[in-house]
């Protein structure tokens, strides 16, 4: 038996006491798998004396994270405090600097500063491991990092925030809007202290910049990320999507084109019938295209003390194993400059718009989305008692300036009741 | 940049071929991301002369798989000829014990012989890995393996055979009878020479067979599961379970339960809104539930060169980065035995009868079920032109010791006018 793998954990929230439990629950499985024993040193948190549920009186304390992550009898330093700067980070690079493996769930500071810390641990010998840090307990770094690493990856695209998808789908089944469903899901706790980290999309691009680096051999590019929130979502618009076929979902999406990398986070239509389309509540799911394998789809929770721990042990696991990849699947100055995002990569859309009820102001519309070259393939005009007239459409394949172009041109005639609503549907 | 990883191939079928052009498209993507080249020295196959559409003449080519597994200049032995025993197990002995690591898709050979050959493997310190041995392009062995190293396993199951879903599901959109379908997936080259292999549910038995041991840490137990093919699937069945809200799947189970290993490969009846039930055509789905992680679901490609070249070639890469993982998930010698199969977990059921119409005919059938302890959750008896009346009941859960008791006691009755189907439920 190869002598034991010695792990300090800092921070002890939902995942850091996740963590602990599998560590003493399954410490033969842990064993018979990777060869070795696995054990708690040493542990770091805000608050000592805190009940947390788990005896963590058998493990050294550490008030300060970055004396933990130096610790000589510490072989692995598991961040699970968060944050992408402050003593996350600086735990992390102590933690580097002084030649240990890192494990974190951290997508914010991977997202923004993976290239640097990536390089620091490659300069070290060591890795950077963070299953966990992208929709939760679906080991889908694993999948795309190694399982497809002999694919020229075309797009990665997936559902990685399940409080978006949680608050679409609730709005969708019980046909409230958008605001009551945001409280609900604030009251039940599944929203971060700062909302707009999920609802605007800016987790969902986290993840999306961890993948795409890998995906595609590029430095993480979060500025890059093209980020639209949910925030603009209406019933209406969910009720309409419906009745074409669709359903809403937060998309991150990124995308190799043959004008550069699309890199985007927004809501979009999917077929409904489509594994995307069919998923509901807080549940992720990540759909992987490369040139061999196809499409693969992954699917599973999101979030939760157990799913992300299992991936944040995962890693540790890899380890014990002497399992060691490189952050972003190849050494990271290797990794190419991200070319810049491309907005334009052409796309159906759906428009919803209230129309002035008066004859003319149909032609008027389809009038000006042909003088942009965008033609329609599907319209339907719905029956109405107010004074605008419910009108969608559903657009063949145009780019967002075509569009833009269109919409801004709709907005000087004197038949649009409201500002049309437009959203990008993404093929599956 | 360290030295080439050398790999020799014996068999050049489709997924070969599919393998020789991904070493050769993909060169500069799998230096990168591995950091070395990889090349392939040598290759074997039954035709040396056959057009294959790639050009192998660069190789050095060998008649015999044995002298090429034994070749100093290869490292990686990738076995795709297939067959349980023959040339394709004595090329991998021979490979093994001259110190060679072993990639291979051959599921027949690992479900088999793969406790002897995993010890073989182990005993000179090499591996053996077998991605492309379940579920084509998915990297299910991986998932379950390394990404859910950490968890308890509870339940495994899946479709892995395309060809039995395609069936099954033309059967149901084109309302064609098994026969029919049968020789359509037969001319369009979707069967084995030995159809038994798919139909028969024995392929799927024997990749179940290898993540049961992965799973549960158990020798590969082939012989331990209960095996059910599709051939008795009627179309009356596959609508008789849409119409109560089921689709019919040939699903490989297997299961920890208080009383021992359920393994079995059978048609059964799942919610057709479950992503399971909503898998069209040869595409395969994984379901993977563990302690930690609740569930996994894993879906895409379950054949064809491309995805199974993927998977063979990620398990290249894994060696050519230095990852090695044990067959098994553990070393060989400390798997258990797995414990006798069992037959009579509790579950719900489906049965499909034609009764004759008479009074009580109905209330006998329920008195029988009543009298062996088996409650009826739904019955739906049908409007009918002849002289059988068709009926449908799904009962709750009950053992299968138990219904076979109560339809030998309907067997006696005179009220029935052809022998009931049956058909498991599975809970997804």
């Amino acid at each position: 038996m190869t002598k034991p793998l010695r792990i300090g954990i800092a921070g002890l929230g939902t995942v850091g006491v996740g963590v602990v439990q599998i560590v003493r629950k399954q410490a033969a499985l842990l064993r018979a798998r990777t060869g070795r024993d696995i054990q708690i040193t040493a542990v770091s948190a805000r608050d000592a004396g805190k009940d947390r549920g788990v005896n963590i009186a058998t493990y050294d304390w550490e008030d300060d994270p970055v004396t933990l992550a130096r610790r000589d009898d510490v072989d692995v330093f598991v961040e699970l405090m968060g944050g992408p700067d402050g003593p996350a980070k600086a735990a992390t690079e102590a933690a580097l600097d002084a030649g240990k493996d890192v494990v974190t769930a951290n997508k914010a500071m991977l997202a923004m500063h993976g290239q640097a810390l990536a390089e620091r641990a490659e300069a070290q010998g060591r890795v950077i491991r963070y299953e966990a840090a992208v929709a939760g307990g679906i080991p889908v770094i694993k999948a795309l990092t190694e399982g497809l690493a002999a694919n020229e990856i075309t797009r990665v695209m997936g559902v990685m925030n399940g409080t978006c998808n949680y608050i679409l789908t609730r709005m969708e089944n019980a046909g409230l809007p958008y605001e009551t469903v945001f409280q609900e899901a604030r009251d039940l706790g599944f929203l971060e202290a700062d909302p707009t980290l999920d609802v605007g999309g800016i987790d969902a691009a986290h993840k999306l910049a961890l993948l795409s680096s890998i995906a595609f051999g590029t430095r993480p590019d979060f500025d890059g990320i093209e980020i639209e929130g949910i925030e603009r979502i209406a019933i209406e618009d969910i009720r309409a999507a419906a009745d074409m076929g669709y359903r809403i979902k937060l998309l991150g999406v990124a995308r190799r084109t043959g004008r550069g990398l699309e890199q985007r986070t927004q809501p979009c239509l999917v077929p409904a019938s489509s594994p995307l389309g069919q998923l509901e509540g807080g549940t992720n799911m990540v759909v992987i295209e490369g040139d061999a394998v196809e499409q693969i789809v992954l699917r599973g929770p999101g979030a939760g003390m157990g799913p992300t721990a299992s991936a944040v042990m995962a890693d540790v696991c890899d380890l014990a194993r002497g399992v060691r990849i490189t952050t972003f699947g190849q050494p990271a100055n290797t990794l190419a400059d991200a070319p810049a995002a491309v907005a334009g990569v052409p796309a159906p859309y759906y428009l919803r718009m209230g129309l002035i009820d008066k004859p003319g102001t149909l032609a008027k519309i389809a009038a000006i989305l042909g003088e942009h070259g965008i033609s329609i393939d599907r319209m339907r005009q719905y029956g109405h008692s107010t004074e605008a007239a419910p009108v969608l459409i559903v657009t063949h394949k145009t780019t967002s300036s075509a569009l833009s172009a269109a919409l801004a041109a709709m907005a000087q005639t004197d038949v649009m009741h409201s500002a049309p609503v437009a959203l990008r549907i993404e093929s599956v």
